[in-house]
């Protein structure tokens, strides 16, 4: 591979999961970004080929613990974190203390909700760094980019999140629709759930079938909650389910809102202008919807709005990789933003399909 | 194979689709049925296993003609109609004119809208046997069992319908749930788009990835909006949604709806009342939700509610295959019927997990 | 479900997997089979239908620890047992020590090897029931029916040994090809490998992709060393390469051969003269080769015979369901043998395609 | 997207079809190459986002006839021809002698053979372009660089064909296996079929199970004899069966070769040193095994050695993305060695897993 004009010095800390993976892949090819630190606790001292075997042709730092970590002599300019939830907030409170011009780019759920209150409300404990917490900045990053451009933490949007918030923001914000009565139906490629081995997410298990899951209570609900409410000025709690389809990536949201005083081709419009400027958000003519495979491994979010029969009603059908802007991509992007890099520097990648 | 106590002469018309190929596989285990003949327009002459070689080690007729067929000489107990839509209705016509002891099960959507202006608006031309639409029973079995046992000729529903219509008449009958308030997301398997050669239905068009189509305007419609209006005693009109699934069969709906009254127990009470003697409708426990695979290639239809978290508001998870129950095993339930046998005779396989 | 004449009481031990899951399947079906023991030790006190939602409709014994079972109060006609290899020589040996009646047909590799030097040297310890693994006849149906008639212990083939052995020994036997040029490259579905948790078997691990595994070295190897050489009358070793293909049932064997004299048309006659009766065995036409899918859920092998373009050689290719012919359907199958009713009983079902 | 340094101007005739599809998406984000030619007859006027939605968001040439390009105005540096079998060699002929400069890759089968009497005998009627089929390069690049380099039309080879020759020409030229002794036993994703609508390609055709093809007679032979007979310095014909896998991209050949004095151990070696300067071709370590998936959408060859346990056989297992460096990533290569450009420009992507 040609040589590369290096400039920032980067640590991974959970290389070897999916998102982990998913990150690696995308810092190969970024032509400032220079893989440092590559940490994974239970695989400590294997290559990134052992538990990754597309890496193999590709000369990538050995895996190491995170406890031996030495951070200011590290001197690393970004630190994404793709670890479990709960351990990251010890890990990034310690490292920010230690490493003071390291930024950090979360890509766990640990520091999105910016209401201490609703943290503990949903995952059953206080937080570990509150001050972190009030601090860091919800990376979403067409709506925050100016935030995330000075900010040291960034907490880097679920997946779902992601491909929801962006349809649903712009006409929140512009009172478009009923806040009261939207309806999010999410598909997600198997990808979301992670690596880790449960029984539930073998090939045989998932294969050939769709089901439901976490219906009527999934995590991701406080996140969209906090993210619309802010949106609409106003308290908002959607109904969300979230589905399970037998592909490695890809999430699908079919949304059913209606519209206050705006016509579907309105809320098409509204979105159209939002996104007119940006690069990873491409807003399909009305009537047409997009489909998973078509934003398969690029950064891409393509959005569609029709017409319901009934009138008054819309349904926006939004897309992305939800290892890709839906996680690992959208935190490339965000380093690009905080670094001062081109935002799609190391992104460019077309989607890959068939 | 063991000998079978063969009574009824069945003519399978259109063997060489999916569903007829489903009706072939059902029927060669019904103790009662003997299929004497098969008709593929286009593979006349071929065998069946030429056209599915699963049927290879099996006796079966020749394909033939449709034009060709002594409707008076075969003296078939049923015909069981798997066609492209159009063609079905001249055929059936001829058919029922010839064969005066003939019962019909129509597979296609021909005869399903029982309002001539309704099949003419929706299918863009007015039908070709108005006697016999009027005549029709809409075979959902479960609904309209003592029509379907006196029927001549009964039009067995859509899969989608079949879906959503076992999850909802119940409830719109009592007058349980708000009748404008209803949203229907619907993912199919591939095998519901048939088997025509169609580009989009390509093995690399159609994996790896999900998308909604029909969006805002799909046939199944027009019999939901019939059926759901005949259970409501009034006008009701959905939001309906359907999807692609990289899977073979299947199909979930994920149906979101709005209690009168009745919270999200009341509604799984009163499913679960009105299918208790059913054996091809299972009810789930309060908040269990089912998945398309725990119904392959069975009769079955799985149902389960859930409380949304939004207060009055519910959802509904209903399962079933889209070959079996959504197609020809409602099909030979209906036939059972017609012909006086035990309701589950040859549709007492279970599911194909994994 | 009609009512079945009921005469045999079955006992599965291990019904948590997916060979027991398949037993559970077809005996639920089966006219003269009663389930009466299902045990699963991690699942103890579950219902069947808490771990295969699919049986949620059926009346079937709670999972119960194999520990406490009475064997001589049970008095099993007939125990499967689908345990992980080692447990299964101990519960066997108890379990045929109590019950002086039950039949054992057992699902695992721990008595397929009649030789206690060649089981210590692929499984690194000395049998623990060597006078039993003498005893136990291998079963596969259509080579030993008559050893089957009449055996207590049946020690059921391997999923990728019935596929290959039941397309070389009629040929080994008549030494129609060169024992010492053959070459099995097979490929099965992701079942073969188990429920059990692995990361290696994730969906996203498996999906969209192939790979071989076990190269150059696979257990199954000295079941086929066995069979091939009592059929050859010497010592035969092959050569044979697993694969792993994303799909959940089947089994592909490509198998390259050479005549000994006999054309490839004088091995597919040899083939079809040999399983010219046999109803789960079925010989395409020369030149016509199967596919797994045509096989699936059903209990057939498909086998067909083409001339390599190379002179004197011949590519043979088998197929089967790896959980119905390849595990389950065959422990039925030897079941109906041993217990005297007609081979098919309960194994009628068509292959489920699409 | 970043401005590029444009210097080649590039045409790809038959855009519509995956290969087509490949190219686009790799050449979109070559930093020296411009798209300004796009042909697709049955296609001509729609936009490339009309037929593959993936490139919605970028600017590229509206689709045109091949009959009214102007291939001397156009002045393309580099047509790259992704045509069906049979009209390419029209219009190739056409092109090179109305465009002097402009270089051609030619994705089919027509100019792969050399020997106008191979390629009669194979296409059953003789060659259109005898003299170009003259001058033809044969475009593995890794074997025949120094030619490419030179060559104005390049006959780019096979997708099965690169995959089994990278790994066996380097052993037949070193005389280390005996060419009489080669089994190769190939398994391809569903795109290698390409786009053309058939109803043996359609999703609920082909998922979910395995199948050969070709078995026996398959026209990549004619290729593979070529080439391994030019290797070895004599005539050679090995055995060849392909086979359809349920994923989009990929092939494994698993292949089986005995060594002549040259142990396993010593082909890895001579693999290894033949490919330790190519940065597309990964040899593996001694008895590991490659997955297609882990060259997804990337140009890597993964090849691996494994000892057979038969004395001096043994198994070579070389995987590859039949579209990438099967097909059109190998194109590029050779495009970027034909124009002086670093060989791997453009073609740095990381492969896509999970």
């Amino acid at each position: 591979m040609p040589a590369k004009e290096k400039t920032a010095k980067i640590g991974v800390l959970g290389a070897s999961g999916y998102t982990g993976a998913e990150l690696v892949r995308l810092l190969l090819r970024h032509p400032r970004a220079d893989i440092v630190l590559l940490t994974a606790d239970r695989r400590a001292g294997k290559s990134m080929a052992d538990v990754f075997a597309q890496f193999s042709p590709y000369a990538l730092p050995t895996l190491t613990l995170i406890d031996g970590a030495d951070w200011k002599a590290l001197g690393l300019d970004v630190a994404f974190c793709a670890l479990p939830h709960g351990t990251t907030q010890k890990v990034i409170k310690d490292l920010m203390a230690r490493a003071a011009r390291t930024k950090v780019i979360d890509l766990s759920a640990d520091f999105r909700l910016a209401d201490p209150a609703a943290y503990a409300r949903w995952y059953g404990h206080d937080h570990f760094a509150p001050e972190l917490q009030k601090s860091a900045v919800y990376g979403l990053t067409e709506i925050y980019r100016a935030k995330v451009k000075t900010a040291r933490l960034v907490a880097n949007p679920g997946c779902y999140t992601t491909c929801a918030e962006l349809a649903l923001i712009p006409l929140l914000k512009s009172k478009a629709i009923d806040p009261d009565e939207i309806v999010i139906d999410a598909k997600s490629g198997m990808t979301g759930a992670g690596r880790a081995a449960k029984e539930e997410m073998l090939f045989s298990e998932v294969s050939e079938g769709i089901h439901a899951y976490g219906v009527g209570h999934h995590r991701h609900m406080a996140e969209l909650d906090q993210e619309f409410s802010l949106a609409a000025g106003r308290n908002v709690v959607v109904t969300f389910t979230p589905h399970l389809v037998p592909m490695n990536r890809g999430i699908l949201s079919t949304i059913y809102v209606r519209g206050l005083k705006a016509s579907p081709q309105d809320l098409h419009a509204l979105l159209l202008k939002s996104y007119s400027k940006e690069l990873f958000v491409h807003v399909l003519p009305f009537g047409a919807t997009p489909q998973t495979r078509h934003v398969r491994g690029s950064n891409m979010t393509f959005m569609g709005v029709v017409a319901d029969r009934i009138s008054g009603r819309a349904i926006i059908v939004s897309a992305l990789d939800n290892l890709t802007k839906g996680a690992s991509g959208q935190a490339v992007q965000n380093m690009n933003v905080m670094l001062g890099f081109p935002e799609t520097m190391g992104l460019e990648q077309v989607a890959l399909f068939p």
